[in-house]
């Protein structure tokens, strides 16, 4: 053990820890869900990236010298190579406006720096957390900036897992684009389209939800890094905002630039509700899909079945050779993980009050979950369920020439309520269309069928009865 | 035009209003939904009661004299007797924690009492709206006590209409008892079952539903009438408390009592958070019925068909013929707006502040209107949609017979495994079980015909089998 | 009376309406609110451009006669200008997915084309609502058009009440520009900013806003006219798409443009909950910002009282004299309803199913209160509250120069624990920091008094010591 | 590596672990959230509790041979004492109904039986997961039941917080109970109370929430167990059910009835929406009471400064001596967490489907989650801050003498009016109540003196003014 200090005096911190008193207390006051800031790997590197980016900046300006500045950026590096992640202990729900994180983040850098300066962990006489480390900073600049940075790291695999689920769709939508099928609304057998229609429809809806993502994960961008601790850049010297942010973009990739008001940004956590939003919709969006695919493929004997998919393990455990649609069925389940995650986010950033709102560590949690569960759901709905789709041929075609829905199409000819008469009709006898119109004494049987010939009607169930 | 005068200076008020100042000033301030308390004829009928109660209380007390309690009380069976509804003006949403709207009561009540004792509007000489309507009163108990008595009044109907839509599910679950069915699990065929056993459950989810809705009804029992600003009591004369809710029970025939700790009463609104919480529960339970409707008749031909839901109304204005499932649509459409009420109501809850909460009037507004439209919603299901519902009982006889779920009876004896074989293949084949079990050498169809005699079986295979 | 009919049979219909039969029927279905569509006139004016746009394109392809279409159009022009919006009678809340809706304006529209014509209404012979009025159309294009141009349509005022309340806060910024003041952070004091700053912040977050806000609501100007059914424009004759969007652009003022995917669009409601999730935003900000207001004001005499809000009106009926932040509740209550809109908007997105999402009418209701309340909420916000807030001036230059935060500016001197040490010393025993810094043998008060002189301190501190 | 097959063929399994094949395969499937159900050990334990009941049901039927029984009940006995929790490693967040979780216990239970009989794992073919451990059993009565226990279970730690909690408040009420302050509405200053009346009503308010948890608790106590697939019991043996329960209530010591429909309960989730319901009230409070902490305890110097809390931390990485409410804003954090889980398990219930919700694992771990981090957040609150409260003492007397809000102990004599005056008057120019009355010519300053007397007024007043 080596002792420690805060103002609430000395603290034993075990000796082979890279963190110190101010983690030893946030781990006392939050043993809240277990998981520690680890988890969120994206995070812990976007907070060396903005250490890093610091020391550059207070070393240029007087504030760090040459020596302390190299083995905080050396410490910084370590931890963008992967190491010292398991030091990011405190607990990912906290309170305290995510001050325990960068704390941590503090002390593990610096018991790193002072390793590599040859001094023992502890002897922040030789370089300190606080006054070097966290130098020209405050929580309430580094960490929402780190959360940005995280949030726009961790949006780039979900962009790729929707990517290739809507090329799935689009492989298929291809593979089908011949195979008719009745289009359903309100559940109700409704007027004929392709199978193909129907999974480009899929692609469509997601390849637009990438581009609403996209633009959304911009807002990631802006960062109130030079703000300090409430937007007014107390504490840091004059330049340091010029000089922080452009470093900041440098070592992580990524193009972040400072908020127009840092006074505003330091507050403000719109862009969080913004992104998450988006998320939302991204999360209606597959759900739907994914029930779309459930009654799709419902079944196999007393339901819509239109198509099958592949089994992706033994769905009962009761019920022999039964196969659910298991892998849609999760997707669901994390559409409503998301839009629960989305009101903790827009519950947390109402709640803010004045020059900072405290309840950013929920919403960066939050978020990340989303980010993560929706990529991993997008990826293993590709693989396991949508690549594996094959229509429901014979029924399919079966369907397609029994339908009453066909009178849809004479409308423009007979009109409504003729048509209404024989499509009701023919639904109670079983008779044909033609047939129908024909005792109905609309029209004989034979110039009936002359008006379904496929040149005389419009597009789409032209495209059914000449298939 | 009269003048009346607040501490903002003198305003003109119309002539014929009942209204003054205070209400005045409010319709200034929130000009919000344009929907006035009128809309609430149950919390305008709740504020009549309270205040009849007051000024029963205050007379006994020598706070009021006998004649002007008795004008008081006057007034306030006039609008118990239906009338004055149309000057209850403010907007359902404003801010000040119900003020306005008591406000807007006393000036109400406080003018129809002048005109009864001969006096001229406004002459507030004779008869004060605070310091005699208001009398022994603040906005913070008056108003969450009517609020409690109009949402026990309006949860009564929604009670009636559930019992009527339950009772609608109990006739059709006699009349479909001998119905045989596939059962389905994760929308895929599982094992048989009726109808009727199906159409009971339903009866029997709403029947807990009504028991769960009478609990928490009973929380809007308590009361904290006599609490006046914060709970302590002050400027009520000592002995006011006890007598005021029992006339307040007498007067509403609602056996109220009042809150245990008047100070943690005032600023408490969680009986709303429970109460709404448990229309929340009810809205997803009658939107998963209602979803199961439109499930269970989709089709005519391309859907599950198991019923027919009568026809309410043409369904498509160009589809001619095509019917839609419009009344559950409805159910489901006011579940969706419940659970959005639901989430205003805590967010209103969460944010209160101290002694008090502000946020009532917008709780009061989206309990009612849950409680409200969860009514209609019911009421229209049980007559337009749930008494029409007849079983589409061909289809379901096909297809009990030749579902291969009924490999899940043999597990018993030949085990998960082999019976998935059996299941599997049979459905590859078009074969029937037994066929198949002689197939793969599992057994002779004989014997597996053996297995399938009904006495042979466990009971709802029995049942399906015997039919 | 006048007899109509449907599929249900024969009905009577009041003479003097324009609504028919299937409106009748929608009024019996769905009595649910009491509200009706002539609640959302902007919903109204844009069925009757759709309408308008639609005969337009029909008459160009010969699907109407020219007497047809004009008296179709001639109709669409009266409501335009205002008429017959009593005669939208089917409840905001009705299942369907819109028929209801369409169905009413395809009988007022075509009952008032008939009387164009000289013919009676109901004469349904010589100009019929389905067959002429909704020519090429079904209620799955002509509503979600409908409902963007609504949605476009009352975003406008919205955002113009937004700019008003930026304006507001931007007048009181500069007014307050050299008011200093205690910044805070977890409600805690933190470091001296002025007063201007703050509501500079407070008009740079609606600010952000409004562009937010203008982006999202071009999603509303991607419609799905020419769809028809699900998608494939079934009963549309060729060319017609690309005659009617540009049409009703022409007629609207609103430069809608068709989507890509016509399937897609037809089933995908996410451009709502995208415009409903920046409404969220919009709403959790001017939360926000409303409880700021609240809490700057507390008070008088025992809370932050940094600013005094305008008395709106009186705030109590016991307290005299008390005056409450009433116009600032009412935006807090109206963002809590915003937040439950979202997510009745979000719940009915997420269930759609296959071809047509069924639950856009109370999408589109949500949506339009959303809007106007929020617009509502921003105006009285501007003109009863903003506009007269003055500040506390003695009680904030006191608290600044009093304030032991100051002590953040000394560390970069003498590091963050010596200052720790000195700002906790001082606030347990009322000195000040330097007369604490000389007792604990940090500095003479002399050298600290150095070190606060103003040009010797980082900006924000700089400012608040030299005013 | 030992080799395993179900219906999608053959597959490796390593030598060391006690699951098979169905969870290899679900963990393929599944790769979520990377939390496993081992996290979730309550439910683990449950499963065991399930799977004993139900072998010692089997073998008093004759379903299971003695040994059989027997290994399987030391197999769960085994779990029941801690071990083999790391092989529970199937995603919490699961498609499938749970099936997943289920083949997994069974796997487990299976292959350490096997071990107890002397087989190796894998060796089915003398003890099978299915058709042994599974025996009488679906995952459809299995999971819910498991579910229903182990939220049972978690509630139990969650209760004991809440009343440690209680207490606290109860203790610091007492110390209180003679500290005179000014109450607040609307966050503005109102009438006078006790600081110990406060606390009293924080007490109060969690002794509510507590009965009405321990109410929706009972919830739990009705399970299905015995309904298998669907609610019909098929595959159970006659008197099975009877057995089942008994035996799982003397296992987990527990006192779970069977529901009354089994076909209802098997496809109800609504006593989770209930219980996460009343979670959600609790957050709520919970939030509400740190709010108000956090309030209170605002300042030191410009804020209400009414108490102290205790330092937990350092606050700041930038402010020396900050000291932040972090203990209550991680309480606000979990309660906007509980409340989104809310909203998952809304969801998830609402989208059930005719005889099953597949939607139950999001549920279980939503509400597990829930429970968890509202316990230990009201641990922390507890001992790291409501124990350690202190008042400021000489503030709030000040404050009670000074207060202008002692006029409205006046209105009673004077009126409403009158007592508005004087207080604005005295507001305004800073004099006394009294010196304000005799300027303003209402009174004396020696008549208001003595009606502000303690004899001559209410109750609280006179309280405030006696000390």
């Amino acid at each position: 053990m080596r002792k420690e200090s805060d103002f609430l005096g000395p603290r034993d911190i075990p000796l082979d820890v890279y963190w110190g008193v101010h983690t030893a207390r946030a781990l006392e006051n939050f043993p809240i869900s277990g998981q520690s800031v680890s988890a969120m790997p994206e995070l812990v590197q976007a907070l060396a990236h903005v250490k890093k980016a610091a020391a550059g900046a207070n070393v240029q300006l007087g504030v760090l010298s040459e020596s302390k500045a190299a083995a905080i950026i050396g410490a910084c590096d370590d931890i963008l190579a992967g190491q010292l992640l398991d030091q990011f202990v405190v607990d990912v729900i906290q309170g305290g406006a995510g001050t325990s994180t960068n704390m941590n983040a503090n002390e593990v850098i610096a018991n790193r720096a002072l390793e590599r300066m040859g001094h023992q962990r502890g002897a922040y006489d030789h370089l300190h957390p606080n006054d070097d480390v966290n130098a020209s900073q405050s929580t309430n600049d580094v960490y929402p900036t780190a959360l940005h940075l995280a949030a726009w790291t961790s949006i780039g695999p979900l962009l790729e897992a929707m990517a290739g689920l809507r090329q799935a769709f689009e492989a298929k939508a291809e593979a089908f684009q011949t195979v008719l099928k009745i289009g359903r609304t309100q559940l109700q057998d409704a007027v004929p389209m392709t199978l193909g229609q129907e999974f480009t429809a899929f692609a469509a809806l997601i390849g637009e939800d990438e581009a609403r993502l996209k633009e959304a994960r911009k807002l990631m961008l802006e960062v109130n890094l030079g703000a300090t601790a409430i937007g007014t850049g107390i504490n840091a010297p004059v330049g340091y905002s010029d000089l922080v942010v452009p470093l900041l973009a440098e070592s992580s990739g990524v193009p972040v630039v400072p908020a127009a008001n840092l006074v505003a940004a330091t507050q403000d956590t719109s862009a969080f509700v913004d992104l998450s939003g988006v998320l939302k919709r991204v999360a209606c969006k597959l759900s739907k899909i994914a029930s779309d695919l459930r009654l799709l493929s419902s079944g196999p004997q007393a339901g819509f079945g239109d198509i099958l998919l592949p089994a992706a393990q033994a769905g009962s455990s009761i019920m022999p050779g039964k196969v659910n649609p298991v892998v849609p069925e999760v997707m669901n389940q994390v559409a409503f993980e998301v839009i629960g995650n989305d009101m903790t986010i827009t519950m947390a950033s109402e709640a803010g009050q004045l020059q900072l709102n405290a309840f950013e560590p929920i919403m960066g949690w939050s978020l990340y979950k989303s980010a993560k569960h929706l990529t991993q759901a997008c990826k293993t709905l590709t693989t396991h369920c949508v690549q594996g789709i094959q229509p429901n041929g014979p029924v399919l075609a079966k369907r397609v020439t029994e339908s009453v829905t066909l009178v849809t199409a004479l409308t423009p000819v007979i009109g409504y309520e003729q048509a209404a008469r024989i499509g009701k009709t023919a639904l109670r006898t079983g008779a044909t269309i033609a047939e129908t119109a024909e005792q109905l004494g609309i029209m004989s049987a034979a110039e009936m069928m002359e008006l379904l010939v496929p040149e005389n009607l419009t597009a789409p169930v032209r495209l059914a009865v000449a298939d």
